[in-house]
């Protein structure tokens, strides 16, 4: 695989859950709420440096009721001067209720590009996936961030046995130097065994870390983080710190192990046809391995914000909700 | 530039324009009425060996008001047998009324990547074309043309003072060997001399010409091809065949040059960034040098129907209206 070559290193790679920003349980609706949120907090994160708390927006797009854009266009003036710097970050978002449906009503993950039912549900699920992605894009360019979406399967996404068989990241690296923030998504792609299957978002960040090496990775959920047992369990412990050993396992830190009164297990949602929360720690695992920090937590919360300003790097607060999963030698 | 292999060669590319499918003095409005002719065209087009007249549609995504579309899928049955055997086309679109506003308002076209103002304007240009290609690729979804959308950017396409300077094909290739049909168009690029620029449809069909040699082009317009004035002017005369020399000069061969009273003229629309017919015209000219003819016709008539399908490829009827640019030793 080419080596990729940035001119300088990123600052963070951000997962936008599925069920984080859309409401998972009602078809193709975005959680408007949660998404306008994150991309406030984004904003705030990748400002890191900059005074200016003026946002001028990038999406000059019809939106819904409003057809006159003009308006919103002469806050530019020509000597518009907005700030643009933006510390180097990659956006992965999930599907949530975007292609799910699609995806598992026609068996696109399990392959079989030549039968008519796949091939459909093939074009059907990069229709609502690439929807999703355009709706987020348009989010984070309405907060002044300069966002661009990169379709995986454009890219030149491929998988064999749904491990990642090629992906040209050289036009990600390009993106990121030219100073835009890329926003990928999970998609349906080519397999070259299978014909094709669907690429998890999760899949996607793990290939990113460990080809851009960010300095951390956050992974914006609809729970606090990993839990012991189902989070909805009412007895479910927070995991706090999780460790990843050289050879990719991993063990709870934090809360210490004696204190947990039975062996951790892991939710699987029903129709996530990419695996959920087990995908989820073991994909986290492998870029803990690479000594990048991994910070697992709620979308939209004080915590989040935290973590994607990168506030955790020198050790974490006791008031700070969430899971790290971090290498220990 | 790295080869091109395709298992077979295509039949056809065609451009949809983007004054044939969106209106052009109404921001980012779609021509509906002629993108659903269009796309039914070229399912026709496209289907010609079958006698399938069933049409089962794979956009499964909701529709405005729609918001339960499991009805829609219960069409497919388990037995499901759909035709997806469509002959090999890919599908380029330009702007219209999507883009061209935000390109032109921030100069995204001159370049100046690092002026605050260009890089909102890059954002902006590509969430409208997005936009635009989205629909474009439901319509023919929706049609059962297994469509999927591929943004040049994000297949690397770049440009060194607007011409191409890399494009990576194998994903277009690899896309139609599955079976699917590409659909590009019109997008804001990286430019190795400029910062960026504007690619068009037209360069790109040019492109895609070249290395991909389909057997013939078509050029979907809102007139009903080249005329000698603009074809406003009621004294236009429609120039029905244009011969291209080894040169890549281009002459009228009917009507013939005696029946003209003057000189050809050529429309130039006001705020078409990209250059208007004097592009068309000359980028046709130069898929005509490849031995490859190309039609321009006006979108959604007759007459662009018999272009799609390929029956003026042995010789054009006294009763056809359009334009035939072809090599001429």
């Amino acid at each position: 695989m080419e080596e990729t070559n940035l001119n300088q290193t990123i600052r963070c790679i951000v997962k936008l859950g599925g069920a984080a920003i859309t409401c998972k349980n009602e078809l193709e609706k975005i959680n408007e709420e949660n998404l306008e949120t994150v991309s406030s907090h984004l904003r705030q994160a990748m400002n890191l440096g900059s005074c200016s708390t003026q946002v001028v927006g990038m999406d000059w797009s019809k939106r819904d009721a409003v057809s006159d854009i003009s308006s919103s266009l002469c806050d530019f003036g020509d000597q518009c001067q907005f700030n643009v710097d933006f510390s180097r970050f990659v956006v992965v978002h999930g599907a949530g209720s975007f292609g799910h449906f699609q995806a598992s009503k026609s068996g696109v993950h399990k392959g079989g590009l030549n039968q008519p039912l796949v091939k459909a549900g093939f074009v059907a699920t990069r229709i609502s996936v690439t929807t999703l992605n355009l709706e987020i894009v348009r989010a984070l360019a309405r907060e002044g961030i300069p966002s661009i979406g990169m379709s995986p399967y454009s890219c030149g996404w491929s998988t064999s046995e749904r491990n990642v068989a090629s992906a040209d990241l050289s036009g990600v690296a390009k993106a990121i130097d030219s100073g835009f923030i890329p926003v990928l998504h999970g998609d349906a792609v080519l397999d070259e065994r299978l014909g094709c299957t669907i690429l998890s978002g999760d899949v996607i960040i793990r290939h990113l870390a460990e080809h851009l090496r960010p300095e951390y990775v956050v992974f914006l959920t609809d729970v606090s983080g990993v839990y012991d047992r189902p989070p909805t369990d009412p007895n479910a412990v927070l995991l706090r710190e999780i460790a990843v050993d050289e050879d990719g396992k991993w063990s709870v830190v934090k809360p210490t192990p004696q204190s947990l009164n039975k062996q951790v297990e892991i939710t699987v949602a029903a129709h996530d046809t990419t695996g959920g929360m087990v995908t989820k720690i073991s994909e986290a695992a492998m870029i803990a391995k690479l000594g990048i920090d991994v910070y697992i937590v709620k979308a939209a919360t004080s915590h989040s914000l935290r973590a994607l300003r990168g506030e955790l790097r020198h050790g974490i607060p006791d008031d700070w909700l969430g899971t790290v999963i971090r290498f220990s030698r």
